[in-house]
């Protein structure tokens, strides 16, 4: 039996695949929030109740945090490792959705027919593509294409606290000929793409303290000091007028982009308006003399990413905050440090803190910007068998957010990660009304079955 | 019977005075949130049951939002009008409260018996000294010692959309020779004061638009608007280095201190620092070059209640939020004109948007700083009563929050409005675990049962 065949069968049964990740994506699996523990468990179950329904030797591995789902199947060929994430990202404000995020459905859009609910792209539906390829492959060939291993983890979107310990514990285990990522997406919702140059990501959280209790503004209006102020011009100084970041130290590390790249993303014509549009922006913001592309690929960010403190509710109260609290996010390229710049950051605020008011973090993740080696053979055959699903030459391209599982393979199993993904710009991860288009569902499924056909 | 007589009165009842508020204060009548509506009117229908039961003729007085109660008593003699308001402010954070709010109790502290619970001070306790204080004079005397009306409101505490319109259409029954509002404190909590000079407030909420929706950091970090960036730099530019207001045209008729009332000013020998360290503060952090009570009395303030925007759940999510929001106040004295400097306010955030951001503002409220003529006799009068009951000389003071109906006395019905309280400055009004001293309650009752005598 063919290729073909295996495509054939794929598209066959695109109706059934669907059904199944709609059943997955009806569990509320949100990592970050302890509320909904055992959902990412049950989430985990039902990835080893399926995966051994295909004759995966598969099993829920235990860890402080939620659980990996860890199987293996075939012999021989090269070893391919399959990683995705089953843990989703929470759904507030839950007044945006046009319908429960849970409650997923085919819908039909102007721009064809999406599967809507939360997690839908990031990352159950892109992690159902190599499963359900794999599926397809083993009923039409009746065996594995060669030596393979899945790696699915429930703590991508909170910080993967139990990710490096447990692949330290289980480096033989997980070591393989090289790792194949899913959770990006093609550039500019078109162009197939392999993502080479990851940008790390720090987090922090501080809560500012100035009074020790919330105050009557009308009492102590005036004469108090106002963690909100405080906080405020801490955040307003954390960029100068040209966009830079401010924190001592923040660009050490930071490489210029090579000409050759740069050649290749000039290439790219990449549409910057239509891409800000799409959200009803027009302007780049970021760092003054810098292109788009490099702004969202290949420059360090700082960002703020939730303020709160003092009264939000309906109405008005004239209360003066004990406290006000920020979370903060920085993305990170070439080789910056982020525990250097954890420190600096940190040491930065401290310096800032007017009389009476204290300070106190909590750090949220710290992963340094990771690329990949593309000189092994199966990236150009990667590459190739991409082109021919979408008609499109692939590109090699970069990623602004943070996939830190990729750095993770090279330092502790020593393999080479490869980032292919199917995800489109108007997705809305993280977002209100998440979705994935069904093309990118079916193609994605068609793309891995072409690309264990050409590297196996 | 004399005055004597209708003071051990009120000694005898304070027991039943006491259960009585206990009473009033398990009723939850939060006027700022609609979800208390119904609360705010069994509050007001307490209220009319309770002056009923003494004799007065009262009733329920409807308004678009939460009802009046006025009731009237008495004949001959001067006209005095009691006001005190019977709504209350939120709880939250309520996990810092050590009861619930709304199940309030007589507690033993080092400091003496306390009533815990909201609205223990502000306002329902001040409001029932001059209640019971009536009904031990009508008790003993058999009548009222001269013309009384009551006026109590429900939506001090959110803004009192009703209050002028409701004035203005009964400004024949209103009128009357004194207001007397029981709504402020002791000096230092310790000093029996008349206030004479309330700063005015401006209430503003302010919500800054970036893109239309929220997105990943990953995926728009470093290219899209940030509006907590945004927001923090409008507000960190609100004050200069010095602690002056930079809004243009803010300190339009802002008055220095009078020779005569800053040397009254320095008499009372403010201790700041016990006024702060109360608060584990330490530095007025107000206008350089400010004394301390002219910061909290008679320098106006900007200050932020509340902000948020992005994510503040558990855990971290890499959110570039869609919106921003802010509540900002503005706290007024002499002849600053509130809706002049909402109108530059909101010029200068706007003139401050960078491109590709919106803001919509909600004005919450704006009330001029007014002040008491007390060349009338019953001022002195009242002095002299309040210097008996507290054993210490009254003082002329004034207010660094905002009492609006002082001023709509003065404008509305032509009635000089004298503000008597006998809060602490430890009651942690609009803060959890508020509470108000069964000295501040006994001998409240008392000084009015005196001010009754002295003026009648």
């Amino acid at each position: 039996m063919s290729l073909d065949d295996v495509l054939s069968r794929i598209d066959a049964d695109l109706s059934d695949a669907t059904d199944r990740l709609i059943d997955l994506l009806r569990i509320p699996s949100i990592s970050t929030d302890p509320a909904f523990a055992q959902d990412c468990d049950r989430a985990a179950d039902w990835l080893v109740t399926e995966l051994s329904g295909m004759g995966v030797d598969v099993s829920k591995r235990p860890t402080p945090g939620h659980p990996m789902v860890v199987g293996h199947a075939g012999s021989g060929g090269p070893h391919l490792l399959f990683y995705g994430h089953y843990d989703v990202q929470p759904v507030d404000p839950l007044d945006l959705w046009d319908r429960d995020p849970f409650d997923p459905v085919i819908e039909e859009t102007p721009k064809g027919r999406v599967i809507r609910g939360r997690g839908s792209s990031d990352d159950k539906g892109q992690l159902m593509t190599f499963v359900e390829a794999l599926r397809a492959w083993k009923a039409i060939k009746g065996d594995w294409p060669c030596r393979i291993t899945f790696f699915f983890e429930g703590e991508e979107e909170s910080g993967s606290p139990s990710l490096v310990p447990f692949m330290k514990e289980n480096v033989e285990e997980l070591k393989s000929d090289i790792a194949l990522i899913c959770d990006t997406g093609l550039f500019e919702s078109k162009t197939p793409a392999i993502v080479t140059m990851l940008r790390g990501l720090l987090g922090e959280e501080l809560t500012i303290t100035a009074p020790d209790k919330d105050l009557h503004s009308g009492m102590y209006g005036g004469i108090a000091m106002n963690p909100i102020r405080v906080l405020s011009r801490i955040i307003a100084a954390l960029h100068d007028d040209t966009g830079r970041i401010t924190v001592p130290g923040f660009y050490d590390g930071v490489p210029e982009l090579s000409d050759e790249l740069e050649a290749q993303w000039q290439g790219l014509a990449f549409d910057h308006a239509t891409f800000l549009g799409d959200v009803d922006l027009s302007e780049p913001a970021g760092e003054q003399g810098r292109t788009p592309l490099e702004m969202i690929w290949s420059r360090p960010t700082c960002d703020v990413n939730g303020i709160w403190g003092g009264y939000n509710g309906d109405g008005f109260k004239t209360v003066l905050p004990a406290m006000a609290h920020a979370k903060i996010s920085f993305r990170l390229v070439g080789t910056q440090d982020p525990l250097a710049i954890r420190e600096s950051f940190r040491a930065m605020v401290q310096a800032a803190l007017p009389v009476d008011c204290t300070v106190t973090f909590q750090g949220h993740g710290a992963s340094a910007a990771s690329g990949a080696d593309t000189t092994g053979a199966m990236f150009e055959q990667a590459r190739a068998a991409l082109s021919a699903e979408w008609g499109v030459p692939a590109a090699y391209v970069g990623c602004g957010g943070s996939i830190p599982i990729a750095g993770h393979f090279q330092q502790i199993t020593g393999t080479e990660p490869m980032l292919v993904g199917f995800g489109k710009d108007d997705d809305a991860i993280h977002s209100p009304n998440e979705k994935y288009d069904l093309e990118s569902f079916h193609k994605g499924i068609r793309s891995w079955a072409r690309i264990l056909d050409a590297v196996s």
